[in-house]
């Protein structure tokens, strides 16, 4: 079983998280095939942390574990925090292949779409 | 003549902001026939800023900008503060059409493009 777990900074502000949590609903109605489960997790100022969301997945089943950055660049949150957050779990969930994808700014699509957006 | 004008927070690390001109080169790479003119600009910690780059985009001969926030989520940035830097210059540039686009995080396509990258 295949989990989708996408991961983004978190904020003070509630409505910004909430944003999170619906891109996650949207995302989890159109990977049907692909992934069996999508969450989300935070790297902080909210809930679930990482390593709570990589074992919510864990206890939904999954053997292999995606982790998407949605974050813009390639920043310190990216090279150290989240595979810093992710070893915590690494051991405890060592029968779990769990990877980390591209972060989000790095996607070759986004140029297309943005300007898809605006013309 | 219509510009582009990216608008991104800013980062202390100059690689994060090098990220985003690198985006703004593919940008406009990308944007003959709908764009004469692509710039970014940032809202903080890095140059130039937003009154700056708009006149920046008026020097160069724009009579329309649209303004495209390259953020996640409707924070105070996008809602607030973009907004605000823009009309700092509006009076100033009073014959040039200044549009604010959706932010990045808003787009539609946005959720077909990371399962595209994840599958």
């Amino acid at each position: 079983m295949k989990s989708l777990l996408l991961v983004a900074h978190g904020s003070r502000k509630a409505s910004s998280n909430d944003e999170v949590r619906q891109l996650t609903e949207n995302l989890a109605g159109k990977a049907t095939g692909h992934f069996d489960d999508v969450r989300c997790a935070f790297l902080e100022l909210a809930e679930p942390s990482i390593p709570d969301g990589l074992q919510q997945c864990a206890d939904a089943g999954a053997d292999e574990i995606v982790v998407f950055p949605y974050f813009l660049s390639a920043g310190r949150h990216v090279v150290e925090d989240i595979p810093g957050e992710i070893d915590k779990k690494k051991d405890e969930l060592s029968s779990v292949r769990i990877r980390q994808a591209d972060y989000l700014g790095s996607l070759d699509g986004i140029v297309d779409m943005m300007l898809n957006a605006v013309t």
